[in-house]
Protein backbone atom coordinates (compact mmCIF):
# COMPACT_ATOMS: atom_id res chain seq x y z
CA UNK A 1 0.00 0.00 0.00
CA UNK A 2 1.28 3.46 -0.84
CA UNK A 3 2.17 5.49 1.54
CA UNK A 4 0.23 8.60 0.39
CA UNK A 5 -2.91 6.07 0.75
CA UNK A 6 -2.50 5.56 4.52
CA UNK A 7 -2.75 9.58 5.39
CA UNK A 8 -4.82 10.51 2.44
CA UNK A 9 -8.04 11.95 4.06
CA UNK A 10 -11.12 10.28 4.10
CA UNK A 11 -14.03 11.64 3.05
CA UNK A 12 -15.94 10.76 6.66
CA UNK A 13 -12.73 12.30 7.95
CA UNK A 14 -13.26 13.37 12.02
CA UNK A 15 -10.30 15.21 13.32
CA UNK A 16 -11.52 14.55 17.10
CA UNK A 17 -11.04 10.59 15.86
CA UNK A 18 -7.63 11.29 14.50
CA UNK A 19 -4.78 10.26 16.61
CA UNK A 20 -1.65 12.79 16.29
CA UNK A 21 0.64 10.35 17.93
CA UNK A 22 0.07 7.23 15.54
CA UNK A 23 3.05 5.54 14.37
CA UNK A 24 2.86 3.91 11.28
CA UNK A 25 6.11 3.96 9.29
CA UNK A 26 9.60 2.81 9.95
CA UNK A 27 11.19 2.02 12.92
CA UNK A 28 8.77 3.24 15.56
CA UNK A 29 6.52 0.10 14.74
CA UNK A 30 8.30 -1.61 15.97
CA UNK A 31 9.31 0.58 19.06
CA UNK A 32 12.56 -0.31 18.92
CA UNK A 33 14.81 1.55 21.50
CA UNK A 34 16.95 3.55 18.43
CA UNK A 35 13.83 3.73 16.82
CA UNK A 36 13.91 8.10 16.04
CA UNK A 37 17.55 7.19 15.11
CA UNK A 38 16.85 4.97 12.12
CA UNK A 39 13.88 7.12 11.19
CA UNK A 40 15.66 10.31 10.64
CA UNK A 41 18.18 8.31 8.69
CA UNK A 42 15.71 6.46 6.85
CA UNK A 43 14.26 10.35 6.53
CA UNK A 44 17.60 11.56 5.18
CA UNK A 45 17.88 8.93 2.85
CA UNK A 46 14.77 10.08 1.19
CA UNK A 47 15.55 13.62 1.70
CA UNK A 48 18.62 12.56 -0.59
CA UNK A 49 16.51 10.68 -3.35
CA UNK A 50 13.90 13.76 -3.83
CA UNK A 51 16.79 15.96 -4.04
CA UNK A 52 18.20 13.57 -6.64
CA UNK A 53 14.76 13.51 -8.74
CA UNK A 54 14.51 17.40 -8.18
CA UNK A 55 17.35 17.85 -10.41
CA UNK A 56 15.22 15.88 -12.92
CA UNK A 57 12.70 17.29 -12.68
CA UNK A 58 13.99 21.10 -13.12
CA UNK A 59 16.13 19.68 -16.23
CA UNK A 60 13.10 17.98 -18.02
CA UNK A 61 11.10 21.13 -17.15
CA UNK A 62 8.61 19.37 -15.67
CA UNK A 63 5.20 19.88 -14.26
CA UNK A 64 5.23 22.40 -11.52
CA UNK A 65 4.68 20.84 -7.75
CA UNK A 66 2.98 22.87 -5.19
CA UNK A 67 3.25 21.28 -1.85
CA UNK A 68 1.19 23.55 0.36
CA UNK A 69 2.09 22.62 4.81
CA UNK A 70 -0.71 23.68 7.06
CA UNK A 71 -0.75 23.45 10.69
CA UNK A 72 -1.54 24.86 14.39
CA UNK A 73 1.24 26.88 15.78
CA UNK A 74 4.57 24.55 16.64
CA UNK A 75 3.15 21.79 14.61
CA UNK A 76 6.61 21.98 12.74
CA UNK A 77 5.63 23.42 9.49
CA UNK A 78 9.65 25.13 9.27
CA UNK A 79 11.03 21.37 10.18
CA UNK A 80 9.32 19.64 7.89
CA UNK A 81 11.05 22.06 5.14
CA UNK A 82 13.97 21.16 7.09
CA UNK A 83 13.62 17.76 7.09
CA UNK A 84 12.07 16.50 3.84
CA UNK A 85 13.57 19.62 2.07
CA UNK A 86 16.59 20.52 2.95
CA UNK A 87 18.68 18.73 0.58
CA UNK A 88 17.39 20.00 -2.73
CA UNK A 89 18.88 22.58 -4.89
CA UNK A 90 17.64 25.77 -4.41
CA UNK A 91 17.58 26.77 -7.94
CA UNK A 92 14.31 25.33 -9.24
CA UNK A 93 12.67 25.30 -5.65
CA UNK A 94 11.10 27.94 -2.91
CA UNK A 95 9.67 28.07 0.12
CA UNK A 96 7.03 30.80 0.50
CA UNK A 97 6.06 31.56 4.41
CA UNK A 98 2.72 34.12 4.04
CA UNK A 99 2.13 35.94 6.77
CA UNK A 100 -0.84 38.17 7.88
CA UNK A 101 -1.11 40.32 4.54
CA UNK A 102 0.09 43.60 3.95
CA UNK A 103 -2.41 46.11 2.92
CA UNK A 104 -1.94 46.25 0.03
CA UNK A 105 -3.07 42.72 -0.37
CA UNK A 106 -5.08 43.20 1.76
CA UNK A 107 -6.72 45.58 -0.94
CA UNK A 108 -6.91 42.88 -3.37
CA UNK A 109 -8.77 39.38 -3.55
CA UNK A 110 -7.35 36.77 -0.82
CA UNK A 111 -5.96 34.56 -3.67
CA UNK A 112 -4.16 37.68 -5.54
CA UNK A 113 -0.58 37.20 -3.27
CA UNK A 114 -1.28 33.48 -3.52
CA UNK A 115 -1.41 33.14 -7.28
CA UNK A 116 1.92 35.64 -7.60
CA UNK A 117 4.15 32.35 -5.67
CA UNK A 118 2.78 29.46 -7.72
CA UNK A 119 5.59 27.63 -9.26
CA UNK A 120 6.32 27.58 -12.65
CA UNK A 121 7.48 24.99 -15.06
CA UNK A 122 9.96 22.52 -13.71
CA UNK A 123 9.71 24.44 -10.34
CA UNK A 124 8.97 22.84 -6.41
CA UNK A 125 7.27 25.42 -4.48
CA UNK A 126 6.47 24.52 -0.95
CA UNK A 127 4.11 27.26 1.09
CA UNK A 128 4.46 27.69 4.60
CA UNK A 129 0.42 28.52 5.44
CA UNK A 130 -1.17 29.45 2.52
CA UNK A 131 -4.55 30.60 1.24
CA UNK A 132 -6.27 28.30 3.60
CA UNK A 133 -5.90 30.68 6.03
CA UNK A 134 -8.00 32.78 4.47
CA UNK A 135 -10.92 29.80 5.88
CA UNK A 136 -8.75 29.30 9.04
CA UNK A 137 -7.82 32.38 11.02
CA UNK A 138 -10.61 34.23 9.36
CA UNK A 139 -12.98 31.66 9.98
CA UNK A 140 -12.11 31.34 13.59
CA UNK A 141 -12.07 35.50 14.10
CA UNK A 142 -15.72 35.94 12.94
CA UNK A 143 -13.81 38.17 10.23
CA UNK A 144 -16.11 35.94 7.39
CA UNK A 145 -19.55 34.61 7.93
CA UNK A 146 -20.68 31.03 7.48
CA UNK A 147 -21.50 31.73 3.57
CA UNK A 148 -18.64 34.17 2.69
CA UNK A 149 -16.43 30.87 4.00
CA UNK A 150 -18.49 28.31 1.95
CA UNK A 151 -17.88 30.88 -1.47
CA UNK A 152 -13.93 30.50 -0.02
CA UNK A 153 -14.22 27.21 -0.53
CA UNK A 154 -15.96 26.90 -3.88
CA UNK A 155 -13.12 29.65 -5.29
CA UNK A 156 -10.43 27.91 -3.46
CA UNK A 157 -11.57 24.94 -5.27
CA UNK A 158 -11.65 26.00 -8.52
CA UNK A 159 -8.14 27.40 -8.10
CA UNK A 160 -6.74 24.84 -6.93
CA UNK A 161 -8.18 23.09 -10.23
CA UNK A 162 -7.33 25.49 -12.68
CA UNK A 163 -3.85 24.80 -11.44
CA UNK A 164 -3.97 21.31 -11.80
CA UNK A 165 -5.60 21.64 -15.19
CA UNK A 166 -2.55 23.78 -16.14
CA UNK A 167 0.02 21.36 -14.88
CA UNK A 168 0.62 21.92 -11.21
CA UNK A 169 1.27 18.78 -9.06
CA UNK A 170 -0.48 19.44 -5.52
CA UNK A 171 0.23 17.98 -2.62
CA UNK A 172 -1.90 19.42 0.66
CA UNK A 173 -0.46 18.13 4.32
CA UNK A 174 -2.16 19.14 7.59
CA UNK A 175 0.57 18.71 10.40
CA UNK A 176 -1.46 17.03 13.01
CA UNK A 177 -0.71 18.03 16.78
CA UNK A 178 -2.29 16.93 19.77
CA UNK A 179 -3.48 20.36 22.10
CA UNK A 180 -1.53 18.15 25.06
CA UNK A 181 1.76 17.92 22.31
CA UNK A 182 1.51 21.80 21.63
CA UNK A 183 1.51 22.49 25.33
CA UNK A 184 4.88 20.64 25.76
CA UNK A 185 6.40 22.31 22.64
CA UNK A 186 5.75 25.99 23.83
CA UNK A 187 6.91 25.08 27.36
CA UNK A 188 9.92 23.81 25.96
CA UNK A 189 10.27 27.21 24.15
CA UNK A 190 9.87 29.09 27.19
CA UNK A 191 12.20 27.19 29.30
CA UNK A 192 15.05 27.22 26.69
CA UNK A 193 16.64 29.98 26.12
CA UNK A 194 18.21 29.31 22.86
CA UNK A 195 14.30 28.96 21.57
CA UNK A 196 12.77 31.72 22.93
CA UNK A 197 13.08 33.61 19.31
CA UNK A 198 10.81 31.41 18.44
CA UNK A 199 8.29 32.08 21.35
CA UNK A 200 5.62 33.96 20.23
CA UNK A 201 2.96 35.58 22.80
CA UNK A 202 0.64 35.26 19.98
CA UNK A 203 0.61 31.68 20.13
CA UNK A 204 -0.57 31.80 23.54
CA UNK A 205 -3.85 33.29 22.29
CA UNK A 206 -4.68 31.61 19.27
CA UNK A 207 -4.15 28.28 21.62
CA UNK A 208 -7.40 29.60 23.27
CA UNK A 209 -9.07 28.72 19.75
CA UNK A 210 -8.10 25.43 20.08
CA UNK A 211 -11.22 23.47 19.51
CA UNK A 212 -12.74 26.39 16.97
CA UNK A 213 -9.32 25.76 15.03
CA UNK A 214 -9.95 21.97 15.21
CA UNK A 215 -13.66 22.57 13.30
CA UNK A 216 -12.31 24.88 11.01
CA UNK A 217 -9.57 22.93 10.03
CA UNK A 218 -12.28 20.17 9.29
CA UNK A 219 -14.33 21.90 7.66
CA UNK A 220 -11.80 23.35 5.17
CA UNK A 221 -9.93 20.01 4.63
CA UNK A 222 -13.51 18.56 3.51
CA UNK A 223 -14.45 20.83 1.48
CA UNK A 224 -11.24 21.44 -0.28
CA UNK A 225 -9.86 17.99 -0.58
CA UNK A 226 -9.74 16.36 -4.33
CA UNK A 227 -8.07 14.33 -6.56
CA UNK A 228 -5.84 16.96 -7.83
CA UNK A 229 -5.28 18.67 -4.79
CA UNK A 230 -5.52 15.79 -2.21
CA UNK A 231 -5.10 16.62 1.31
CA UNK A 232 -2.95 14.11 3.67
CA UNK A 233 -3.37 14.58 7.52
CA UNK A 234 0.06 13.55 8.95
CA UNK A 235 0.16 12.61 12.55
CA UNK A 236 2.98 15.11 13.77
CA UNK A 237 3.56 14.55 17.61
CA UNK A 238 6.43 12.56 16.30
CA UNK A 239 8.40 14.81 14.24
CA UNK A 240 10.26 11.76 12.70
CA UNK A 241 6.99 9.84 11.74
CA UNK A 242 5.99 13.55 10.78
CA UNK A 243 8.93 13.65 8.08
CA UNK A 244 8.89 10.37 7.06
CA UNK A 245 5.64 10.30 6.43
CA UNK A 246 6.24 13.67 4.05
CA UNK A 247 9.04 12.44 2.61
CA UNK A 248 7.76 9.02 1.88
CA UNK A 249 4.57 10.79 0.15
CA UNK A 250 6.94 13.36 -1.90
CA UNK A 251 9.01 10.77 -3.22
CA UNK A 252 6.12 8.66 -3.59
CA UNK A 253 4.60 11.51 -6.26
CA UNK A 254 8.02 12.06 -8.13
CA UNK A 255 8.79 8.27 -8.88
CA UNK A 256 5.57 7.98 -10.31
CA UNK A 257 5.95 11.18 -12.89
CA UNK A 258 8.51 8.80 -13.95
CA UNK A 259 11.01 11.70 -14.69
CA UNK A 260 13.94 11.55 -16.99
CA UNK A 261 16.72 14.15 -18.20
CA UNK A 262 16.04 15.39 -21.58
CA UNK A 263 17.26 13.91 -24.39
CA UNK A 264 20.88 14.76 -25.67
CA UNK A 265 20.34 16.07 -29.16
CA UNK A 266 23.94 16.15 -30.38
CA UNK A 267 26.01 13.53 -30.22
CA UNK A 268 28.02 14.99 -26.77
CA UNK A 269 30.54 11.46 -27.47
CA UNK A 270 31.76 12.93 -30.57
CA UNK A 271 31.87 17.10 -29.51
CA UNK A 272 35.85 17.85 -28.75
CA UNK A 273 36.64 20.36 -26.67
CA UNK A 274 39.96 22.65 -27.63
CA UNK B 1 -33.61 52.26 -21.36
CA UNK B 2 -29.98 52.01 -19.59
CA UNK B 3 -27.58 51.99 -22.23
CA UNK B 4 -25.95 49.18 -20.79
CA UNK B 5 -29.02 47.07 -21.79
CA UNK B 6 -28.63 48.43 -25.24
CA UNK B 7 -25.50 46.73 -25.22
CA UNK B 8 -25.41 44.11 -22.95
CA UNK B 9 -25.05 40.35 -25.22
CA UNK B 10 -27.78 38.44 -25.43
CA UNK B 11 -28.11 34.87 -24.74
CA UNK B 12 -29.17 34.12 -28.28
CA UNK B 13 -26.12 36.29 -29.82
CA UNK B 14 -25.08 35.72 -33.11
CA UNK B 15 -21.80 37.73 -33.84
CA UNK B 16 -22.86 38.00 -37.36
CA UNK B 17 -25.89 39.53 -37.37
CA UNK B 18 -24.35 42.21 -35.34
CA UNK B 19 -24.25 45.20 -37.69
CA UNK B 20 -21.09 47.18 -36.73
CA UNK B 21 -22.22 50.61 -38.42
CA UNK B 22 -25.75 50.26 -35.89
CA UNK B 23 -25.87 54.27 -34.62
CA UNK B 24 -28.22 54.14 -31.64
CA UNK B 25 -26.78 56.99 -29.70
CA UNK B 26 -26.59 60.99 -29.78
CA UNK B 27 -26.21 63.15 -32.52
CA UNK B 28 -25.75 60.33 -35.22
CA UNK B 29 -29.09 59.34 -34.52
CA UNK B 30 -30.85 62.05 -36.43
CA UNK B 31 -28.07 61.60 -39.11
CA UNK B 32 -27.32 65.72 -38.78
CA UNK B 33 -24.46 66.82 -41.01
CA UNK B 34 -22.72 67.60 -37.63
CA UNK B 35 -23.66 65.08 -35.94
CA UNK B 36 -19.59 63.41 -35.35
CA UNK B 37 -18.55 66.70 -34.01
CA UNK B 38 -21.45 66.50 -31.43
CA UNK B 39 -21.29 63.17 -30.51
CA UNK B 40 -17.44 63.58 -30.06
CA UNK B 41 -17.66 66.66 -27.44
CA UNK B 42 -21.10 64.88 -25.51
CA UNK B 43 -18.16 61.80 -25.14
CA UNK B 44 -15.62 64.50 -24.20
CA UNK B 45 -18.67 65.52 -21.43
CA UNK B 46 -18.79 62.15 -20.23
CA UNK B 47 -15.21 61.52 -20.06
CA UNK B 48 -15.26 64.52 -17.51
CA UNK B 49 -17.61 63.13 -15.35
CA UNK B 50 -16.14 59.60 -14.75
CA UNK B 51 -13.01 61.51 -14.00
CA UNK B 52 -14.67 63.38 -11.28
CA UNK B 53 -16.52 60.82 -10.02
CA UNK B 54 -13.05 58.12 -10.47
CA UNK B 55 -11.51 61.06 -7.55
CA UNK B 56 -14.78 59.46 -5.45
CA UNK B 57 -13.91 56.03 -6.49
CA UNK B 58 -10.25 56.59 -5.13
CA UNK B 59 -11.04 58.65 -1.47
CA UNK B 60 -13.68 56.35 -0.83
CA UNK B 61 -11.25 53.09 -1.28
CA UNK B 62 -15.05 51.75 -3.01
CA UNK B 63 -15.10 48.21 -4.50
CA UNK B 64 -12.68 47.82 -7.28
CA UNK B 65 -13.38 48.06 -11.01
CA UNK B 66 -12.13 46.54 -13.98
CA UNK B 67 -12.84 46.96 -17.99
CA UNK B 68 -11.63 44.64 -20.51
CA UNK B 69 -11.22 46.02 -23.80
CA UNK B 70 -11.24 43.00 -26.20
CA UNK B 71 -11.42 43.35 -30.38
CA UNK B 72 -9.57 42.58 -33.79
CA UNK B 73 -6.78 44.81 -34.71
CA UNK B 74 -7.63 48.17 -35.62
CA UNK B 75 -11.02 48.14 -33.45
CA UNK B 76 -9.73 51.09 -31.57
CA UNK B 77 -9.04 49.64 -28.43
CA UNK B 78 -6.06 52.46 -27.77
CA UNK B 79 -9.02 54.78 -29.22
CA UNK B 80 -11.53 53.90 -26.11
CA UNK B 81 -8.67 54.73 -23.68
CA UNK B 82 -7.88 57.60 -25.31
CA UNK B 83 -11.27 58.84 -25.57
CA UNK B 84 -13.42 57.34 -22.45
CA UNK B 85 -10.33 57.46 -19.87
CA UNK B 86 -8.10 60.35 -20.92
CA UNK B 87 -9.69 62.51 -18.50
CA UNK B 88 -9.02 60.57 -15.32
CA UNK B 89 -6.15 60.96 -12.59
CA UNK B 90 -3.51 57.95 -13.43
CA UNK B 91 -3.35 58.24 -9.58
CA UNK B 92 -5.63 54.97 -9.07
CA UNK B 93 -6.08 54.31 -12.37
CA UNK B 94 -3.79 52.02 -14.62
CA UNK B 95 -4.14 50.34 -18.42
CA UNK B 96 -2.27 47.30 -18.81
CA UNK B 97 -1.53 46.23 -22.28
CA UNK B 98 -1.34 42.69 -22.31
CA UNK B 99 1.47 41.05 -25.43
CA UNK B 100 2.51 37.66 -26.14
CA UNK B 101 3.35 36.02 -23.44
CA UNK B 102 6.94 36.02 -22.24
CA UNK B 103 9.00 32.97 -21.20
CA UNK B 104 8.11 33.44 -17.72
CA UNK B 105 4.04 33.93 -18.47
CA UNK B 106 3.90 30.63 -20.63
CA UNK B 107 6.33 28.86 -17.76
CA UNK B 108 2.99 29.73 -15.76
CA UNK B 109 -1.01 29.36 -16.25
CA UNK B 110 -1.97 31.54 -17.99
CA UNK B 111 -4.16 33.45 -15.44
CA UNK B 112 -1.36 33.97 -13.23
CA UNK B 113 0.14 37.56 -15.28
CA UNK B 114 -3.76 38.51 -15.43
CA UNK B 115 -4.28 38.06 -11.70
CA UNK B 116 -1.16 40.09 -10.80
CA UNK B 117 -3.25 43.22 -12.56
CA UNK B 118 -6.36 42.83 -11.59
CA UNK B 119 -7.68 46.14 -9.49
CA UNK B 120 -7.12 46.34 -5.71
CA UNK B 121 -9.40 48.68 -3.94
CA UNK B 122 -10.68 52.17 -5.20
CA UNK B 123 -8.46 51.32 -7.97
CA UNK B 124 -9.97 51.47 -11.83
CA UNK B 125 -7.78 48.99 -14.14
CA UNK B 126 -8.33 48.93 -18.09
CA UNK B 127 -7.05 45.82 -20.07
CA UNK B 128 -6.24 46.45 -23.87
CA UNK B 129 -6.46 43.18 -24.38
CA UNK B 130 -6.82 40.02 -21.36
CA UNK B 131 -7.04 36.32 -20.45
CA UNK B 132 -9.33 36.22 -23.33
CA UNK B 133 -6.44 35.89 -26.23
CA UNK B 134 -6.29 32.74 -24.56
CA UNK B 135 -9.51 31.81 -25.83
CA UNK B 136 -9.25 33.50 -29.28
CA UNK B 137 -5.71 33.82 -30.45
CA UNK B 138 -4.63 30.45 -28.54
CA UNK B 139 -8.23 28.91 -30.33
CA UNK B 140 -7.62 30.18 -33.66
CA UNK B 141 -4.03 29.07 -33.97
CA UNK B 142 -5.25 24.93 -32.80
CA UNK B 143 -2.95 25.89 -29.92
CA UNK B 144 -5.36 24.23 -27.60
CA UNK B 145 -8.39 21.80 -28.39
CA UNK B 146 -11.87 22.23 -28.07
CA UNK B 147 -11.61 20.21 -24.78
CA UNK B 148 -8.73 22.71 -23.62
CA UNK B 149 -10.73 25.55 -25.13
CA UNK B 150 -14.10 24.89 -22.71
CA UNK B 151 -11.78 23.99 -19.75
CA UNK B 152 -10.44 27.49 -19.71
CA UNK B 153 -14.15 28.77 -20.21
CA UNK B 154 -15.03 27.61 -16.85
CA UNK B 155 -11.61 28.64 -15.33
CA UNK B 156 -12.37 31.79 -16.71
CA UNK B 157 -15.42 32.13 -15.29
CA UNK B 158 -14.98 30.97 -11.91
CA UNK B 159 -11.72 33.64 -12.09
CA UNK B 160 -13.97 36.45 -12.58
CA UNK B 161 -16.73 35.21 -10.21
CA UNK B 162 -14.12 34.86 -7.30
CA UNK B 163 -12.88 38.43 -8.43
CA UNK B 164 -16.48 39.69 -8.12
CA UNK B 165 -17.24 38.11 -4.94
CA UNK B 166 -14.15 39.74 -3.75
CA UNK B 167 -15.60 43.02 -4.89
CA UNK B 168 -14.41 43.97 -8.27
CA UNK B 169 -16.89 45.15 -10.57
CA UNK B 170 -16.26 43.70 -14.85
CA UNK B 171 -17.20 44.95 -17.40
CA UNK B 172 -15.95 43.82 -20.55
CA UNK B 173 -16.53 45.69 -24.05
CA UNK B 174 -16.02 43.51 -27.48
CA UNK B 175 -15.28 46.60 -29.95
CA UNK B 176 -17.02 44.82 -32.94
CA UNK B 177 -15.65 46.50 -36.26
CA UNK B 178 -16.56 44.74 -39.50
CA UNK B 179 -14.12 42.70 -41.97
CA UNK B 180 -14.50 45.86 -44.56
CA UNK B 181 -13.61 48.65 -41.78
CA UNK B 182 -10.36 46.51 -41.19
CA UNK B 183 -9.66 46.88 -44.44
CA UNK B 184 -10.12 50.61 -44.60
CA UNK B 185 -8.13 51.33 -41.28
CA UNK B 186 -5.50 48.95 -42.19
CA UNK B 187 -5.24 50.70 -45.54
CA UNK B 188 -5.23 54.23 -44.08
CA UNK B 189 -2.45 52.91 -41.95
CA UNK B 190 -0.60 52.11 -44.86
CA UNK B 191 -1.17 55.30 -46.79
CA UNK B 192 -0.12 57.90 -43.83
CA UNK B 193 3.36 57.76 -43.08
CA UNK B 194 2.35 59.23 -39.51
CA UNK B 195 0.66 56.14 -39.06
CA UNK B 196 3.31 53.50 -40.02
CA UNK B 197 4.23 52.86 -36.30
CA UNK B 198 1.18 51.31 -36.00
CA UNK B 199 1.41 49.22 -38.97
CA UNK B 200 2.43 45.56 -38.51
CA UNK B 201 2.30 42.60 -41.09
CA UNK B 202 1.40 40.49 -38.42
CA UNK B 203 -1.87 42.17 -38.63
CA UNK B 204 -2.60 41.15 -42.21
CA UNK B 205 -1.54 37.41 -41.05
CA UNK B 206 -4.12 37.30 -38.81
CA UNK B 207 -6.76 39.27 -40.75
CA UNK B 208 -6.86 36.02 -42.91
CA UNK B 209 -8.26 33.86 -40.01
CA UNK B 210 -11.26 36.48 -40.03
CA UNK B 211 -13.90 34.30 -39.93
CA UNK B 212 -12.21 31.81 -37.22
CA UNK B 213 -12.01 34.79 -35.29
CA UNK B 214 -15.22 35.57 -35.27
CA UNK B 215 -16.70 32.19 -34.52
CA UNK B 216 -14.45 31.97 -31.29
CA UNK B 217 -15.33 35.67 -30.06
CA UNK B 218 -18.68 34.35 -30.60
CA UNK B 219 -18.47 31.23 -28.38
CA UNK B 220 -15.76 32.80 -25.39
CA UNK B 221 -18.56 35.91 -25.08
CA UNK B 222 -21.38 33.50 -24.87
CA UNK B 223 -19.54 31.32 -22.88
CA UNK B 224 -18.51 33.29 -20.14
CA UNK B 225 -21.13 36.48 -20.21
CA UNK B 226 -22.47 36.29 -16.69
CA UNK B 227 -24.72 38.87 -14.44
CA UNK B 228 -21.40 40.31 -12.21
CA UNK B 229 -19.12 39.95 -15.60
CA UNK B 230 -20.76 40.45 -18.16
CA UNK B 231 -20.22 41.22 -21.70
CA UNK B 232 -21.12 44.13 -23.80
CA UNK B 233 -20.85 44.11 -27.59
CA UNK B 234 -20.35 47.60 -29.49
CA UNK B 235 -20.44 48.36 -32.74
CA UNK B 236 -17.30 50.65 -33.31
CA UNK B 237 -17.41 50.90 -37.10
CA UNK B 238 -18.41 54.30 -35.84
CA UNK B 239 -15.07 55.48 -33.66
CA UNK B 240 -17.56 58.53 -32.34
CA UNK B 241 -20.79 55.71 -31.46
CA UNK B 242 -17.79 53.42 -29.71
CA UNK B 243 -16.78 55.83 -27.54
CA UNK B 244 -20.37 57.88 -26.54
CA UNK B 245 -21.16 54.04 -25.97
CA UNK B 246 -18.44 52.74 -23.76
CA UNK B 247 -18.50 56.19 -21.80
CA UNK B 248 -21.93 55.82 -20.92
CA UNK B 249 -22.32 52.67 -20.06
CA UNK B 250 -19.18 53.67 -17.62
CA UNK B 251 -20.61 56.14 -16.34
CA UNK B 252 -24.07 54.39 -15.87
CA UNK B 253 -22.12 51.90 -13.63
CA UNK B 254 -19.77 54.40 -11.67
CA UNK B 255 -23.70 56.59 -10.98
CA UNK B 256 -25.84 53.64 -9.91
CA UNK B 257 -22.77 52.91 -7.27
CA UNK B 258 -23.98 56.11 -5.35
CA UNK B 259 -20.19 57.11 -4.55
CA UNK B 260 -19.88 59.32 -2.20
CA UNK B 261 -16.45 60.88 -0.61
CA UNK B 262 -15.71 59.67 2.59
CA UNK B 263 -17.41 61.33 6.09
CA UNK B 264 -15.23 63.72 7.40
CA UNK B 265 -14.58 62.83 10.83
CA UNK B 266 -13.07 65.95 12.50
CA UNK B 267 -14.93 68.82 12.43
CA UNK B 268 -12.69 70.24 9.93
CA UNK B 269 -14.23 73.91 10.16
CA UNK B 270 -13.21 74.30 13.62
CA UNK B 271 -9.53 73.48 12.50
CA UNK B 272 -7.11 76.44 12.55
CA UNK B 273 -4.37 76.27 10.72
CA UNK B 274 -1.89 78.80 12.46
Amino acid sequence: MAVADQFRVKSDFVLKETDANRKVLGAAVTAQPDAKSIDKLQTFNLAEKIADLQNVFVASKAPKLLIILQGMDTSGKDGTVKGVFGQINPLGARTVAFKAPSQAEKDHDYLWRIHQEVPSKGEIVIFNRSHYEDVLISKVHDWIDDAECVRRYAHIRDFERMLAETGTIILKFFLHISKAEQKRRLEERLADPDKHWKFDMQDLAERKYWDAYQRAYEAAISATDSETAPWYVIPSDSKTQRNLAIASIVLEKLESMKLKFPPANPDYAKIKVE
